[in-house]
């Protein structure tokens, strides 16, 4: 849980080093941001892999699970600008192993990327969060995002995405079920 | 200008009281982010009107003079997020009267957005720029924007633009130089 008041003082503080003149815009900066930034870091508040937890009783074979299109929202850990993109989580549970809620898996990715965050960690921590709890055949967490630390400064290279994959289990590249989440991922990108 | 080491040490304290843990990641994050706050507020360094200082001499009617396709990044002055767009700034210069390099609208542009900033202030002190030292028939700089305060905290709403319109001189709503100008700047905005 972040302490807004302390964060709100150190943003006052912030602005005064950038020779900010206080107006009427900027009065209410130290506590927007400050209420941001608890927005924005809210993952720390408790380990994503407890979505996992509460699981179903699934069919014999539950086959492929794609929960694609997710928008993702992440702060960069390096520039603390915003990551924003589009990410795909799956899973295949093994037959008669029990499966979890679909909101679950976009609530584990939330949990990771409401933090200061590198995008190949995002997707490796919900890969590992997926392996721990439920032990499937295999997991995946493919992100395509923009990063503002490309597009808003630096190089300024607006439009430029960057996509990775995370992959566990028995996956390996070019596996038929991964071949089937990257096209899935591809069509509802954007 | 800024100063970086004051900076740097405010972004520190500010990672003190988000309570963010400091890795290989987050180490020099209170450099980068000093430096990237450097770029964003490089507006502030002098007063964009001396852009439009060097002037050439134009044809007897010089016409509508419309620079679109313009990729603009401010920061949101309430939240401290980026704000990314296109924008259009046109003017109609008097007959006779000196006309300036077309880069120097951009510069005059850039020099406002590259500050605290509230969208509609941009376009009107663009406007006013060119009001004072070219006095043209008319002026308008036209913006449409993403908001970081609206794509990635608070509402998320992904993909929402605002566009504003500012203008100066004898053009009113509905002008014909005007309705020229919003057609460029709806097929160049992105
Ligand atoms: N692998 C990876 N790199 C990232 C992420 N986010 C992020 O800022 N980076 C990169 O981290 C690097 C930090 O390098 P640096 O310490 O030289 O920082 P800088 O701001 O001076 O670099 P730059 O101006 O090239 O962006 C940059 O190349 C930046 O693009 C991410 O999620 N994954
Ligand atoms: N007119 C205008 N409004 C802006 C700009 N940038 C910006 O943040 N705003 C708005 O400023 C307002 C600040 O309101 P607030 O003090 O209630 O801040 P908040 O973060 O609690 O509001 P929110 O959660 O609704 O975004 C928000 O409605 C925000 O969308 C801008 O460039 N132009």
């Amino acid at each position: 849980m972040i302490d807004i008041e302390k964060v709100a003082s150190s943003v006052s503080d912030l602005l005064l080093a950038l020779g900010v003149e206080r107006d009427s815009h900027t009065y209410d900066t130290p506590r927007r941001v400050a209420e941001a930034w608890a927005e924005c870091l809210a993952g720390y508040d408790n380990d994503p892999v407890i979505h996992l937890d509460a699981t179903f009783t699934g069919p014999s074979d539950p086959g492929l699970v794609v929960l694609s299109g997710i928008r993702l929202t992440s702060t960069c850990a390096h520039h603390l600008l915003p990551i924003t993109g589009t990410a795909t989580v799956a899973y295949r549970p093994r037959p008669g192993a029990p499966i979890v809620g679909l909101s679950k898996l976009a609530r584990v990715l939330h949990g990771y990327a409401r933090r200061l965050q590198v995008q190949e960690h995002i997707g490796y921590q919900v890969v590992e969060a997926i392996r721990q709890k439920l032990d499937p055949v295999g997991a995946a967490c493919i992100i395509t995002a923009e990063h503002g630390c490309i597009s808003t400064r630096g190089v300024l290279e607006r439009g430029v995405l960057t996509t990775t994959q995370a992959t566990g289990g028995e996956w390996e590249p070019g596996h038929a079920d991964l071949q089937a989440i990257l096209a899935e991922h591809a069509a509802r990108s954007v």
